[in-house]
């Protein structure tokens, strides 16, 4: 990380550019930055193509995302939590200079300085040790940042990623006015009402068999909650929770007879094939489809399909 | 602390208490404390009037955990994560000696030695403290033990009671070899099929009483999963979920007419005045007590005593 904070400190003025599909790791690092550069007398914008998500919009500093990359954008790019061009909606700009810093897999090359670390966490993990490298005082703003950015990506340090390096790196930014239970209570419990509507209704459509089972979402049941699609995220996850079932679907009404198909399995259960033979994708772990029919035609094929997954 | 590892040096034989209904925090404190203890040279024995619950038989040596306690335990007592001999059903046992070593408030003034903090997130915490204290080298057993203590009464540090100190005590049980993937598949996602089924009937059993939630967990609901009480750790906290929802009861019918209730809350909301009035007690965002009188009675009286906290 020296050699990146070598060459921050000889550049005045930055573009820090988040992923699509914008999550609380890329944004929470990219505002920390931006805070800590500003701290030091440079310039910083952030650009997110895709803005901040309602529900990232606790983050100290996020009015300060851009969706919309000015023509005169500084000329020396800092590119967080992904390291091809593509992944940030800058495949078409150009700059002087490049910087990366991720911990996802090499994609691509790009870049003229790189920290690329796939063993790390998290970016904000990355980005809190560039601060203290760049020798930025941490503020409240910058540590809620970096903590919402780290708490994320370990599920508040619950996944398998969670080291020791990232939870004493918490620590200090506890120390630095993380607050922990208002970043949690940011992150999870911030259902609307209807969403937990549509969860009970959806809990009690799951079907079991054996270790496959299956819960559904219809228009009828989003009317009564009065919610949208969009509140059934994560839904597909919870009876995984269980230890003898591997596979959840979760069948979408989108219109009458269209389901929208989530996948979801444990360990070495791959539903990525089910998802294909429907002329869908995904990985092993996470795929999805669109499946025509009755809600008992389209079960009866996923059912058929997941038997031997 | 020191005037207890003080104590504990003096001394070579302990017996180490664990209170009723025991949770993570108080069996994890109590065998990686009975582990340190023999690290010395000493003998430790760990009772627990209700033994190990199913769902904590993944921490290292619980198998040690008698339920009995023998006529000839030792004579000096440690009390771990409560501070009265009946919350840990000794209140008929006498021994030479006291410890008490808990982050509960006060209910007596028992123990001829004590280190009582409530600000602490769990006795884990304080346990973790004491080991280094005692100068015993830490295990990954106890490591694990410890961490899964602390993880357990911190909602993995997700709940208020984080703070930096947890945070760096747990990074370093995870360098002494705890594992944070593990521990927390271990506490969140092993559930059986049978409470699968209790929480799909405890979720649809949960009542709107504007920013309150109330559920239930009957005989009959346990008896139609084929499981246990014991199923419904957790349960409570889903309807905190809610943005606008900031208490959560659970009311659990132990025998007809007698129901053990759980409260919790969020942020400044304390539960712990009503349950107090009812006779028991905890924390300021979780609470318990035991009711008496039909379902709909106790549910009367707890929403009025919640209307103002």
């Amino acid at each position: 990380m020296k050699h990146i904070a070598r060459e921050i400190s000889a550049r005045n003025s930055f573009t820090i550019a988040c992923h699509i599909n914008p999550d609380a790791d890329t944004l929470g690092s990219a505002i920390a930055l931006a805070m800590a550069l500003e701290s030091m007398g440079k310039r910083a914008l952030v650009y997110s193509r895709d803005g901040v998500p309602a529900n990232y919009r606790f983050l100290p500093g996020y009015e300060r995302v851009t969706s919309e990359l000015p023509s005169d954008a500084p000329g020396t790019l800092i590119l967080l939590d992904c390291n091809a061009p593509n992944r940030a909606a800058l495949e078409n700009a150009e700059f002087a200079y490049s910087m990366v810093i991720d911990h996802h897999n090499t994609e691509s090359d790009f870049g003229d300085i790189r920290h690329i670390e796939p063993t790390a966490s998290s970016t904000g993990l990355l980005v809190h040790r560039l601060i203290a490298e760049l020798g930025a005082r941490l503020t409240t703003e910058m540590a809620t940042n970096l903590y919402t950015a780290m708490a994320l990506d370990t599920g508040t340090f619950r996944y398998s990623n969670t080291d020791a390096s990232t939870l004493r790196a918490a620590s200090e930014l506890v120390e630095a006015g993380a607050d922990p239970g208002y970043v949690s209570n940011r992150l999870y419990n911030s259902w609307s009402e209807g969403r937990f509507g549509l969860f009970k209704a959806y809990i009690s459509s799951v079907e079991d068999h054996g270790r496959l089972r299956l819960g559904r979402i219809t228009q009828q049941m989003l009317a009564q909650a009065g919610t949208e699609m969009n509140d059934t995220e994560h839904f597909v996850n919870y009876p995984l929770l269980v230890d003898s079932v591997t596979v959840s679907v979760l069948m979408k009404e989108q219109t009458a007879g269209t389901w929208r198909c989530s996948l979801r399995s444990k360990g070495a259960i791959n539903v990525a094939a089910a998802a294909e033979a429907l002329g869908g994708g995904g990985h092993k772990n996470a795929a999805g489809c669109t499946a025509l029919g009755t809600f008992d035609e389209v079960r009866a094929r996923l059912i058929d399909l997941l038997k031997n997954a």
